[in-house]
């Protein structure tokens, strides 16, 4: 079961708070950390509009407050900023830790249905149906103006979630996301090993796959997408933005995906373009 | 001998480039890393005003870089950063990793007289006859317009290198500064081992020591110092602000000496005041 938010730590910031909080988790069996950055208005009393970040492979909750700077303009734009951990911890599945890009730290966002991981890997279960709940109903922010954003894995997340779970999120963006999961190395290694085999089931978790199947435009605000054109990833034909731009344009759905030229896959990528997407957000959740 | 700059990384940021360097070092006799934020103005072939940042206890030449949030403004502002190593490291020296507040990570910013830490302890010499030369000499970065800022024992760095070479920099500032050294445990115990037990040493390396000895104010333009009020080391004595406010007060140094209540001593803190700082120095370097 769910045990109550402990919060280990609380840090003054740009007006509003950064906190970091632990929790047993009733899906994934283990506890679970995040972090949420409340904005001067929150403290205030106000129900805000809220960003849920979703962070890449070998990430934990503290990457993206440490190294994003999104604080300084979500205190500006009245935004909270949540942000989960990538994966459970403390499972002690054997080979868990045996490789960088799978099991922890890789969760990739999505409920695993092969033993041995499908006993705690259950993030897409767990971001839905339990610490979005838990932080609605314990923490001042308005669930009814979510977006949702990532890095990499945790671009395939966010467009992921976001296209399988209508109507939850009102606002959506990615940066260097893995846009096309069925096609390329991680995405099917991480598959094979959640999901199985059968490549069949693996389409329900690629954003492309998600996009090309709507029957029209899901967010007809816009998707805002970054793309660095120095990433390695991009070269090693991991993240396939291409997929993902020739599927928004096959159902109508408006993408801005911008191609940044000298730009890596790394913070510094993520932070030079951080207030657009914050920008972005706040305009469809105003 | 000092060694050719060695890049380890580059990273754009903010339409300039977040640099990792290494070199061997004349000064140190040991490999010495920094890092270097160029803004696009740099890229672009103009000589740009640039900060020497100084970073607390524990830290390294990465910590600055990642955690302070300076790049976006100091693009704007069309400002060069330069974020060194805390001490040296690797010089196996016995007992050098044994405390965080002593030894690797806790160089203050001075050169040790007292063996065994005399062969390599040589930050002062480092940074004033080595690396600022290396950089003026090699960045395209303006050595007639330095700011020079830090945190912590990187305050009090900051503070006692500038008020010890008048006219090397041209503005000065400081986050939660450890300022008169003289007179916490931090101070004693780092002068002690550095300096001997000879307190009459120590007072050439205190800020508020220093600057109550001038004769007129060095900085007529004003220093600003940001202090959290939730800060437990202040609570704790180690850091004594008042003790600087003094001594200004008594040359007729402006200072700008702002209290934040509910900031503590952390780079949530630091973040959340970064652009006044950028903006100071700017303004300065002109």
């Amino acid at each position: 079961m769910s045990t109550p938010l402990e919060l280990l730590s609380a840090h003054a910031c740009h007006g509003g708070e950064q906190r970091f909080y632990r929790h047993g988790s009733r899906e994934i069996g283990l506890p679970m950390k995040f972090t949420a950055y409340l904005p001067p208005q929150a403290l205030a009393g106000e129900s805000v509009p809220t960003l849920i970040y979703l962070a890449g492979l070998t990430c934990t909750e503290e990457t993206f407050p440490i190294k994003a700077g999104a604080q300084r303009l979500a205190a500006e734009l009245g935004l909270a900023l949540i942000a989960p951990d990538t994966s459970p911890r403390g499972a002690n599945v054997p080979g868990e830790a045996d490789a960088w890009d799978f099991g922890v730290g890789a969760g990739f966002y999505l409920d695993a249905t092969q033993a041995p991981w499908s006993t705690h890997w259950r993030m897409e279960s767990y971001l839905l149906r339990e610490l979005l709940p838990l932080a609605e109903a314990e923490l001042p922010i308005d669930g009814q103006r979510l977006g949702l954003f990532g890095h990499s894995m945790g671009g395939h997340g966010a467009l992921t979630l976001a296209l399988r779970h209508p109507g939850r999120f009102q606002s959506l963006s990615a940066f260097a996301p893995i846009a096309a999961p069925t096609r390329c190395a991680w995405g099917e290694k991480a598959f094979s090993g959640y999901l199985g085999a059968n490549r069949a089931a693996w389409n329900a978790h690629d954003a492309s796959e998600l996009m090309a199947a709507q029957a029209r435009a899901p967010y007809p605000q816009g998707i805002l997408v970054d793309q660095g054109l120095a990433d390695k990833f991009l070269a090693e034909q991991q993240l396939h933005p291409e997929a993902f731009e020739a599927a928004c344009a096959g159902v109508g759905q408006p993408l801005t995906l911008r191609r940044h030229a000298g730009y890596d896959h790394g913070y510094y990528f993520i932070q030079s373009f951080m207030d657009d997407h914050l920008r972005h957000h706040a305009q469809a959740l105003r």
